[in-house]
């Protein structure tokens, strides 16, 4: 018997589609879909996040998202615009109409993210932060929950299970890579837990190619990888100029990447049956 | 500077594509091809293997894989026919025209083996058998190396090296997963590291998606994974009767599915432009 | 160049020494010293606690252990009494004479938990939990920082430097094994990490055997591992009847085999030239 | 119930001691004895390494260790003398008499090498060779076993019963540090593995502080972790100029700090009731 409930596809009668709604959109994720969340690494400035918004509505993206409160390995790098990234969230909304979705670390944010942010990150360093996943269990938006980088398939769904327990079932799961010993990309992709978890679980499963990775190279292959072996959807780090990036500039695509990979995703979604345009 | 060289792929001009002939069959492993190498675990007994060899044939696979010497790490486990076996497999490329392929480990049994067999099987545990791999080199035969559970993908395009330096250009590498801390599959399959290798080198890569995931459930859509993150192909283990194998019965397809996982990949060569048909 | 600075031996005349003061007693933790701190993993009723208390306290421990917001895996284990334990922690410090150290999850807990508590512990879960981090870097009480799970050297000194960036100067880092492939063990005690930090950094470093192993029968040999490696202490689970423990009894000693580590302790301490005894 | 049978500790009446007899000395290997192995990595030329054993001799070595044929990762790095130094090692021990180990790789070695070395060690590369393990087998000379870089503890067991299976009882256990995401050191040393093999098995267990940590700064602290865990000994390599070795130099002692190291262990063996001094 697995240790997971409230996760465990037997234990209801179909697998969750979360719907969610802004003035200017309808996005789905779940069995049936093909969701495509992009925006850079962490809001750097007005100017490159609008821009960078329009152009990621007019190439089909469903949501944005983008870093502001960022986790960052040591105290001396850019940690994040914080509160004054939100506002510049909102207007890319405003304007594109697409729904937003952030990385929420402190449950202190909560008040502050909450009437802006359609849905909420949980970053892999905070899967097991139990503080957080109390709380966000009882709240009416969706929740993110990113793989920890050692955790396991069973933690991982314990880790919805928080959230579901709560009251909250709206909880997607998203793969981003494991760490192991291999030093030539940043993590290792466990394409075998997306197809697992879709097996064990209703829940959606997205897949962070990028952070996975490491590499903006290896990127759309794993994305393709992604939805083949069953995934919802994916999350890709998209930046103007990737080399002028405040942070993960080595992983995110350029538009012209962007818009390839695209394609790609476009023809996979055919043959899976998969919905991949937007309303 | 990476420390391959001979693997490397700006040391070529272009991707190596190996060509297999047997009297009844021509088969290409590399760039363009969507090449499916399958059968049981080990050779168990005449009257099944020569069925399944049939049916593989009709299923439209490329070549048939079956274990005479089998690496066990129990001395307690069933360690395979050993020649007694070979006899079968020439029985079963006579009459399927398929060629065979089977893992050695022991450099004293390529004399038995070096007239039947068409490719040579290096196994994840004698990936840096170098002893092993010194000898390979010396043939005119192609090799197919696995990688070692736990090694890099330096380690492993070095170990190519030592094969490619001893003047056999024929080498083909297979990624069969990983050792990490996941115990919910057998080993995790680094997809990444298959979309990075097809970067890195202008050898050919598959993929075995049963002894990665360790569990038939997963092996469509981890084979599926493969082929659209750029491998070149897959091996799989297929059984008549997977609960009553003598050995991997829990990753093995039946013929049922096995069928369905030939759809599944025929649908995704086409988009790929890669040949998956036989001659 | 490593990353880290404040934390860095290099950066700082002589190796760190902390000094923590109760009413009863004066205890450090640093060069020269074998510090032993010993409780149970969840503060489970008064009159165990207690009685255990005083029973470590005449075994010669010096600091006092005890979880009152226990991070689970699941759900639905037993998360520890809370508030409710805390009185019963103080009230065997008011007993006993010897300081505490109890796990803080949650930010918001630190106002509860200030004024009675000696030690605040980041479990391996928080380790990256920045948020956590740069509160404890504002406090004047020492924070022992447990390596994370996948942490490595390096990320776990970035996370003591956030501490110390913050002003707080009283960091003990505590080596509690990581995650690796080998199921016997529940983790793999890094006993190079404790050697390498030492040489690395001029903070004091502490070993949990307990966690490191789950096994009760590896405590004693891994707890001597760790001194004799140049660890500056240990921190272990001990448990009157680690059969019916609430949480980790299988990794918990007895009374009897903690005085049999005890004695063990001592005659290494001694050729270590390392004070064990209390003043 | 445990897979392994004949290395099993409640299968034998007491623990496995080895003797190993050369006309000048008498080695004990198990229970009761702290060995010391000591040697360079490579048999580099004679008049080096006849100076080396010389002072291994003096220092109190119980062993001496050199490779004559070398598993490199890379084919382009240095391989060995191979035969030629042969004849180096065995001048080494006319000269000492201690006895001599050294790494066989290949089944066709086993001529050459058997009148002249007296313990033959299994390289962690080979753990899972198992047409070298059979031979091993039929052999009458102790056989050290390296556990595997990414081996469970339940699979280096294994691979010891293959060679008891084959009637030779002389196995001696060494572990060497496994494969973790650790960069800082170039392995993770499994601390607890030794006492739980201490546990698990009659067999002797000895450790190798050099390859578990690539850094010679750890070597000290790490052999004696070793011993305080438990470990019947140590491997070590040592070359009188680190900076100018062919391979290992940066996890090689020098003689001086071999010597300090000499010292230590003396002081832990002493507590340890460990018989360290040579007959």
């Amino acid at each position: 018997m697995r240790p997971f409930k409230l996760a465990a596809k037997e234990n209801k009668d179909k697998n969750t589609i979360i719907e969610i709604n802004t003035p200017g959109s309808r996005v789905y994720i779940g069995e049936g879909y093909c969701t495509i969340i992009a925006g850079p690494c962490a809001v750097e400035n007005r100017d490159d996040y609008i821009k960078l918004a329009k152009f990621l509505k007019s190439a089909g993206v469903h949501m944005l998202r983008g870093g502001l409160f960022k986790p960052r390995t040591s105290p001396y790098s850019f940690r994040g615009l914080g509160r004054e990234g939100l506002d510049i969230m909102v207007e890319a909304r405003d304007i594109t109409g697409l729904p937003l979705i952030t990385e929420i670390m402190d449950v202190r944010d909560l008040d502050i993210l909450y009437d802006s942010i359609d849905v909420f990150q949980v970053g892999s360093r905070n899967m097991q932060n139990f503080t957080l996943l109390d709380e966000l269990g009882k709240i009416d938006k969706p929740v993110l929950l990113k793989r920890g980088l050692s955790a396991t398939i069973e933690e991982w769904l314990l880790a919805a299970e928080y959230i579901l327990k709560g009251g909250n079932e709206k909880v997607i799961l998203c793969e981003r890579g494991i760490r192991t010993f291999e030093p030539y990309t940043r993590n290792t992709l466990d394409i075998g837990a997306v197809a697992l978890v879709k097996h064990l679980s209703h829940l959606p499963v997205l897949v962070d190619p990028s952070h996975a990775t490491g590499k903006w190279e290896l990127v759309t292959p794993v994305a393709k990888a992604a939805i083949a072996a069953g995934a919802d959807g994916v999350m890709v780090e998209v930046h103007q100029d990737p080399d002028r990036a405040l942070s993960d500039g080595k992983q995110s695509l350029n538009m012209d990447n962007f818009l390839r990979m695209m394609k790609e995703l476009q023809k996979l979604a055919t043959i899976e049956n998969k919905k991949i345009d937007r309303d």
